[in-house]
């Protein structure tokens, strides 16, 4: 299952240590102009080593686009090949084929767990699904897995952000104790970091206008496809929307959205506990959700665990990994946002012919 | 979008006032036994009017199976005709199409809603998707709905329980200052009723047997799939497992899942922080996930909203609700597990030819 | 696999002499009048016993609409409950369900093959497909499955006539060395029905109106489509479109539908070897396909056959079945053209946003 | 639409002269060994330049594979990375990603075509569908496609082979007067490419070993999926099995295919008008259908147009083209049944658990 979305589809591949990350979009619609430094930027902002708080795993991240696009000269409108040097591309609606090889990939850190299961990790379970596994840096299960999504979420940004939809997030919460606003997120990577250890955190994303009609009944409602999409991505525990676990504690009489009617003549609601989503379909208001990252669990201390003969052994992870990979999903969790979003707009406008 | 899943579909179809709720079942085994009972017990559990707790319509609910199934006589082991007194049937492998007649549905109890949009639910959402809607308790944005989920899960948790796999829910959490431990759930509901008010309040939910292998990498992830499923169901504002948001306080250093080997040989973790899933695939310890249900937004006090000429109104919600709506949710997150888990299994078994 | 289409889907169900045959319409555009009188005249059309020509098996075919419709009043535009009466219904945008009741099933006619494989039918491959099969009149592999296509394929043609689309049929060829010119099809047919046999014949099927840009490359061709619900048709051998088998005995230079514009400003192709369709996307011709319709396999004569103890025996068939199919299929072939074009169509809107 | 398949799903892209070709296997089960030279030599016989009586463009169609897969050692049957030598490879459960780069892309040969349509290609068509289009070679609609579908196919061949499956075609029929019995194709082809002009032909599928119970009743039928298969290959104009076209000439009482049972104890019809399929459902005899391709419209001569201007013009295409594009569909043909019938087969798995 390595296909998301309705209308808008992604479909992905590629191991860590294999020879290239890579998908599919298909479903754009044509004509739109892509600024190809815009997605570049957003890979960077993913990638591993382009911050001293994140992975120290050197990857350039260069997109390759093979097909769906075509060289797009602002100054004539004109059209041509691909060249190293396109800058924007104009979408073909053609399927979108693109890749980004594997550089820095020093499979013989993994030599030792070849046969050790790691734990919280996906060896086993891989093991258990398929009876082989690539076990080189978590092979098709690793976060670099994301990557490809960055890419499709990154042409979905645009074509929203040409429609006045705009989608950001923050670090809401990060780490045990610690407070992200008595500490800067740097001193507490830095902390934690220094001491062999992991943290999580909270991302909350904010997606604003979105017009209200947008979402779908029953299976298609935007807060599912919201919730699809952020549960899969590796290390999020947990998708709330709007009040979400907090406003299960609160009474009926408390949280209803009342209506009324802007000075634009526009249905608002005066609160938002409803997050801009009533009965799975977008009201207007701005879309709001969080998402839980667990703690990374590979950490510089040895664990008890089994290898792939079922005997008990001792591991003691290395290889090169995040303090806190919340950091890195923030932009994995835009990406996929940008994705539903653009999916249930393109599914509205199969209401009419 | 009215489909739920990949190898065992569920679709459905039905406004609350309309003259059926259905569904179709589509790729479930043939050649299992179920019994008529169970799933009618199920429905039972769903049902407005089977407890003073809950809502006061009252249908039957009953169900006619039109398609899939033949009459199944034990002693025998003959298939015959569907008929009025049949207990057992045999799935056949073809769709299994269902009704559930609506009975009590006292339409006229929603003339005034005819035009006006009730604060916190889906009736302005629904004219802006569709530009029309049946305004008569909800319509297809009833949680009426669910009662379709009820009788596929009841199917699929049958054929799960052939092969030791058990889906159990408890409610984990209800109501504002209330504490489900120091009063019982019915004094809770009973209280807050009595206010004409509401509580939201938390399911969780356990799976057991499950066997490690069970789930897909990347886009089909188990986790994913049943936060689709629960996010699908109206009033769920929330989804999470393992240690869920509250993992979030945690160093990675605490919540390893470390491995070892039971006295029976298999693998196990000796945590289940993970909560039975790593890398979207199941490790063979219990699945467990937690939904948090907002608390019904009709309520018998005057609201502030607009009607659909754009022009504000007030509104003092009638008809009939739930004061916990959370209790009848549980029986519905039950069954849209066992359709995720059913589905996954069916899907893990095309690994091989 | 029961579900056809992409942004338009029809799920049906049902066994030939089970309670009842029905589908799920999902996708359907909301705010469509739909003129019921019309449905039930395409179910008139396809209903055995209608003309002296078909099967005797008498069925009303009475189409009782479940859901995702409300009656429409033309006078004064108004929305009220569907009511056994009501003649125009307006969509909602919702899943509409439906039932066809089975009403005449003489079930003992079939008593006989409850263990006995008929030639030519489906009664052996859905025994080794699913172990089990409900083997009265063919059950699921009954022609009368396709009564649900034909309401579907009703609603659908009503949106597409609304939009200036339309598609009619004939019966192009019918039966052995008769030629459909000489002869009326009346005569053929009975002179068939007299010895007690059957005969296939070719329906010519022609979509007028349908706006150039309608179809998808690679794997949505709009033939690929218009195949695949072809031969989804129980009895159907064949498929071609424009020039299609007969194309291949000419040369290229004589097939090239040369590029005109017409007096209105439009695109038009001088000949029409394309049928109306170039790499899968309409061109604004005509698009017009042939489906072959084999002879019903049902004859009175003995037949040698095997029982599902794998023993021979000899098998008279009886029960009530049509001496020229193809007759009854081109309702079907209309109505699956129908959910084919608008399901190209509806897709082809996701194109902007 | 770039998808296609349930199970075993096969995603495209790529234009006739963009960077690569490429696609995505997913669905495809793990530990399945796979020898790349067996690959290689279905894509040396779809390739262009590889006969005289083909095109002569030169391409090398080096398949590069980028994931879901590890080299496979047969000696020792370890694992390994990828490498430019791997013989043979393992399949990981993973998708499958590859890409087949273009090399002899000549675009200034398509200059004079970036603003006229070519009569009985695929330009018009896609202008009107997008809005834009790549003009090089045909673009996405270039029969450079299938290259993605040989690799795949030539992936699923090698496990159905495995199981004792096989799939073998030919030619049969080829040209307008010729007769493909008194000359050699190659007499046939030479003669017609030395004319200018171009012809259209018949290739014949023949799978065996198909075990019975393969295939889904209504709209998952052997048949459709074949039909839809092969209708999606460019070119192709009709599809057919069993008795086809040719069988709505004969009475029913000559066609009953029927049953006996063999030496071995299985069930066998003892003709095979059905063409190994029965009610969608295979029924364990060689499943045989054909397929008519149309003589490649692009041949030497002038003919009227229009251009996107819509103003009348005259073109004389140029470029490297096919006599006889029946003979490289062949493979393509043999590729897509492999897809077909593996996915079938998988499917067919989920029916236990």
């Amino acid at each position: 299952m390595n296909t998301f979305g309705n209308i808008l589809r992604l479909t992905t591949f590629g191991e860590s240590h294999g020879p290239a990350m890579g998908g599919v979009i298909d479903g754009f619609p044509s004509r739109v102009i892509i600024d190809l430094a815009k997605v570049q930027a957003e890979l960077d902002r993913r990638r591993p080593g382009a911050s001293p708080l994140t992975s120290q795993r050197r990857e350039p991240d260069a997109l390759q686009l093979l097909s769906g696009v075509m060289d797009y000269d602002e100054a004539t409108g004109e059209l041509a090949a691909l060249h190293a040097g396109s800058r924007k591309v104009m979408t073909l609606g053609t399927s979108i084929g693109f890749i980004i090889p594997n550089k820095d990939s020093r499979s013989s850190d993994y030599d030792e767990l070849r046969h050790i299961y790691r734990p919280s990790h996906a060896d086993f379970t891989f093991d258990a699904r398929y009876g082989v596994r690539d076990w080189r840096g978590g092979g098709r299960a690793s976060g670099r897995e994301t990557v490809s999504r960055v890419v499709a979420g990154a042409f979905a940004r645009q074509l929203l952000e040409q429609k006045g939809i705009a989608i950001e997030s923050r670090i809401a919460s990060l780490g045990g104790a610690l407070n992200p606003g008595a500490h800067t997120i740097e001193e507490i990577v830095t902390a934690v970091r220094s001491e062999g250890d992991s943290v999580g955190g909270t991302v909350e994303c904010r997606v604003t206008g979105v017009p209200a009609g947008t979402g779908d009944p029953v299976f298609g409602k935007l807060q599912q496809r919201l919730a699809s999409a952020m549960m899969s991505i590796g290390g999020v525990k947990g998708f709330e929307y709007g009040m979400g676990f907090e406003g299960v504690e609160h009474r009926g009489s408390e949280v209803a959205d009342e209506f009324a009617v802007a000075g634009n003549g526009e249905v608002v609601t005066v609160s938002n506990h409803s997050g801009g989503i009533q009965g799975g379909i977008s009201n207007g208001m701005d879309i709001l959700f969080r998402v839980a990252v667990k703690p990374t669990p590979t950490i510089g201390r040895p664990l008890s665990t089994v290898d792939d003969n079922l005997k008990a052994t001792t591991l003691c992870a290395r290889g090169r990994h995040d303090a806190a990979i919340v950091l890195r999903i923030a932009p994995v969790v835009e990406a996929m946002a940008a994705l539903v979003i653009l999916d249930r707009i393109l599914m509205r406008s199969t209401n009419s012919i």
